[in-house]
């Protein structure tokens, strides 16, 4: 009797906080069994099994998604947002807890994890003090103080779920990867948004051989040891990363276009520093004349996208946009993550 | 083997924005399912499918009755609140989307639409321009963009869910409704409600060949655009509509007696003048002295109801009040939909 | 073939609304099935059921535990939170509801337990009038106008389903709990907390033959209608009740130190005079220097609890800390519970 190891086995039990978080082999065998429940279905391998969402922010897609599919596993995901019907709590060790949050996590996070078979949390940042901020804080705490695996629905750093959704989106339309040109450009936004999405979209790039082009204005940096791995990974996998600040030359030559407004880690916490140094480049907006520079790349954004404000009506509506099938293989990664954390996958040879 | 096909089976995919979606054999297909499935039960015959359900405004009995009825078929809702938890969502075509709005229906619906079979909205009027919201804007956005069947859980126009249910009721209630008396009468209210409600009422009462009696304050009629569909089926199903003024002989010989209260259109967006108008009619309160004067009649509303202002304890409280029969036979109508809507309900002969 | 009578066969249909609505048999016999669903697990005895659970005030446990716990015995809970997507409720007879209430609970509840098998409800005192409050009125209301099962999850005066975890958790870890030394010790906090939580801890421990002793500062004594049940029910079990006003030898001896913060009764209505009593006895945090003083007592709170204000880091990080332990025991009693009172538990011999 032989067996091939599964990769996803070793999964089990473990929390899910980054891309980075998995081997290559591991990564392979999460968007194979992705493509194999999306093409082919599945049986109710979590039957009786409780996903806890805790939300500290909004969310559409990703609540509805992993909603959906702990359902269409047998399971069953409880919706619980901070501050909504929930108490308001406390991260931070040490603290004497007169102010707004009636409970820490030190207590609310080993409780959830007696009620629920998985955690998953998404904690934006604040948007004060980015030293403190990317250290993950509030997701770092659910992780340490967790019986149950953790997984990240959005932190400051990083959207990994996002990331495994791109990486199945980039897959199912290009043959390989290998040598594509990844183009991750900035747009424009009133808001000063996260930079978790960009972060994990080129984390994941870089895990699949790509020539990344990361184009952004001067001053929107991503954060310096995220690049680091950044280019570390495409060292690894044979892929390439470069940064440049032209908006339309971006385009030329793009396999795949990454559409993603952020702020300014370098003015992070002055919002009006931050909001003058955005309001300089308004014309950061991806149209379709901009695709049409690109190698017959199709368009990828993590959505809720502004419509004419960071991409226009004719980029969001022509025949490159991967936007919605995007979101919809948000659901079967993460089908594949919460069976594979749960321990569902590896149990018998595939 | 001879089968007679079940005009249910025409229902599978599509939408159910407002009861004249249905024709007469439809309806009445419908309301024998929810009969049948209220006295015998049913199968799981919604196993693995998901609802979502978003609500762009406050709700109680859709809520509970829509996800009760999902989980008794063996299927699943998902809960969005627009605004709460969930990004608002814009509808404008064109818009430069730099305000509140986060995201457009035109991303937002087709990415619901992977995730779930179905999808039903709540969206009221924002009380600002008639001539706008009584397209129904979000609620056709919906139709437009979704790829599953669209439910109107309640629009500026039209409530089609409680009209069902409320033809249901009657039907439990009469032997038959050919030429019976229906009253939709007006009542108070501190605020200028929506008109859907008696919209939907008076057009399903159409639709079964009543006699329509309408008494309100000079100054509250319905839309124009309504009022000739409920006479065009009036005329069509045998029966008759009528509108009055007075509100103590309206109830006169009343079968159904139908309580609601809604704001004046001719003021619309104009809420001191429409306030000024209501506050002259501050008798218009359906007592037991009212529902005496009937013949024999019962006295539906669909709920939630401010006692005491529009009805009073005396009417809400006596042997004539059908409104919590009524509410529940949301659920039940609803179910019916819902498997019609899914395609699970014409498979075989019945 | 001989059958013993299940004493949870009479707990079908009834409500939950305190500990005291229990005979001695039916408390025992509901904290074995606990005990046993706990160590062995369970059939999907709720399959097909739906709980209602409405919620005037946040909650984390709560929600999470009821939730968990209908899906596991296959049945569902359907959250509904009141204010929060969700019309605000009237309870007061009689009332013209020209406020902000839409609907009473007249109907409110008669629908929903016909959409809901049982129903739930949290409903906090608003911390105006106790003379008004201790009658409880809006979980009254519940109890009056449901045809279904109502469960307390916290009221004004109780909060019956942490008693049942309460006494879950002393058994756990007391082979008896014969004139073992219940200590209730009163915390600071920077609010006047209700008192719900500590009338039912002693209100259990007093079924439970142990010795209690309430630990206060002067002014903050417990209702006493409440503390006259207590000296009943002591009286009955062979235990006794004794209230000292002295923080630091309110430790000596004890098996069990239950730690809670409430407001003064005394002061009710009257924030500033309450606020200032409180302030005075800010030495009334329980750390380890106290925990060291029990005569290896166990460490019990209900959370959430604000940490270095009502407990010290050193007392809820010590090896005596119950909490969590305790927080988990709502679900295994909540299950047994929900069973019992929809009739699922006493169908056959045990």
């Amino acid at each position: 009797m032989t067996t091939r190891t599964n990769p996803l086995a070793g999964l089990a039990g473990r929390n899910f906080l980054t891309t980075d978080d998995l081997s290559d082999a591991e990564l392979e065998a999460l968007l194979e069994l992705a493509t194999r429940f999306k093409a082919r279905g599945h049986k109710p391998l979590l039957a009786g099994k409780i996903l806890g969402m805790i939300f500290f922010n909004p969310s559409l897609r990703t609540r509805a998604s992993f909603e959906a599919g702990m359902f269409q596993l047998g399971g069953h995901a409880i919706d619980l947002s901070v501050g909504q019907g929930v108490w308001k709590l406390e991260h931070r060790d040490g603290t004497v807890m007169d102010g707004d949050a009636a409970e820490h996590l030190r207590e609310a996070v080993p409780v959830l994890a007696r009620y629920c078979d998985l955690l998953s949390v998404r904690c934006f940042p604040s948007g004060k003090d980015w030293s403190v901020e990317r250290a993950d804080p509030i997701l770092s705490g659910f992780a340490r103080y967790s019986t149950v695996p953790v997984i990240n629905m959005e932190s400051s750093l990083y959207h990994p779920c996002q990331a495994l959704a791109d990486l199945l989106t980039i897959r199912e339309r290009l043959k390989t990867t290998k040598r594509k040109r990844f183009v991750l450009v900035w747009c424009r936004h009133p808001r000063a948004l996260p930079t978790a999405v960009p972060n994990s979209a080129v984390l994941a790039a870089s895990r699949a051989g790509m020539r990344i082009s990361i184009a952004h204005p001067p001053g929107f940096e991503l954060d310096p040891d995220v690049m680091a791995r950044v280019r570390a990974n495409a060292k690894k996998s044979g892929g390439s990363v470069e940064v440049a600040h032209d908006f339309e030359s971006a385009f030329d030559g793009a396999d795949v276009v990454y559409a993603k407004e952020w702020g300014s880690l370098a003015h992070y916490g002055d919002d009006a520093a931050e909001k003058a140094l955005r309001a300089q480049h308004s014309g950061w907006i991806v149209g379709a004349k901009q695709m049409r520079r690109t190698a017959g790349g199709f368009l990828m954004h993590c959505l809720p996208v502004r419509r004419n404000v960071a991409l226009a009506d004719d980029a969001l509506d022509g025949p490159w946009s991967a936007v919605v099938d995007e979101a919809e293989n948000r659901l079967h990664v993460q089908k594949a993550l919460l069976v594979a954390l749960a321990g569902s996958a590896g149990r018998r040879p595939r």
